[in-house]
């Protein structure tokens, strides 16, 4: 399994630029990233603190692919595009894409 | 469900030094995590890389509880607080916790 992981930073402009951003991904972003083809699944949560620390992570999203061809697919469909487009303009400069290969040999 | 999403930065020194930190991660640290009361669910992945960006995350564990009472009782816990000291040892300054509360309103 190969996880796509993205960690948002909490937008500039305090709790209402939050909601703005967080109405905009449900209604825009989400409906194309749910059309992307070989999607298996996707979980997301909010960020409630960091233990120890402070953060500026908001959401965390994930979603699942069978392998790193399958998200290098999906990554070029034109669901995925048009929902990095729409990223790019409710959250610029505030996510972070992570690949993450399963690790059974560590966990 | 809340999850505990550990994020582990690249320890200095190279291939060698994540090598070890992997083993002392793998043979000390998860045994007691296993341990842990109330722990529903366990995933560790590798970092294989940031999209667009360099990164400096090698290792993204994800530990998922009941709620935010089950990981409050987790973390008071003998075992995550021996698996707790085992961290603060084998990756000082390295590690990231956060805590997520699922987000069914977002995705």
């Amino acid at each position: 399994m190969t996880t796509l992981l993205v960690l948002y930073r909490r937008p500039k402009g305090g709790p209402e630029a939050l909601a703005t951003f967080e109405r905009r991904y449900v209604t825009e972003h989400m409906p194309l990233v749910a059309e992307t083809p070989g999607l298996r699944a996707t979980r997301v949560q909010r960020v409630s603190e960091a233990l120890g620390a402070e953060t500026d992570l908001a959401v965390v999203t994930a979603m699942a692919f069978d392998d790193r061809a399958a998200l290098d697919s999906a990554l070029a469909s034109d669901p995925m595009r048009q929902a990095g487009r729409i990223l790019r303009e409710i959250a610029p400069g505030l996510a972070t894409f992570l690949v993450l290969e399963d690790a059974p040999d560590l966990g």
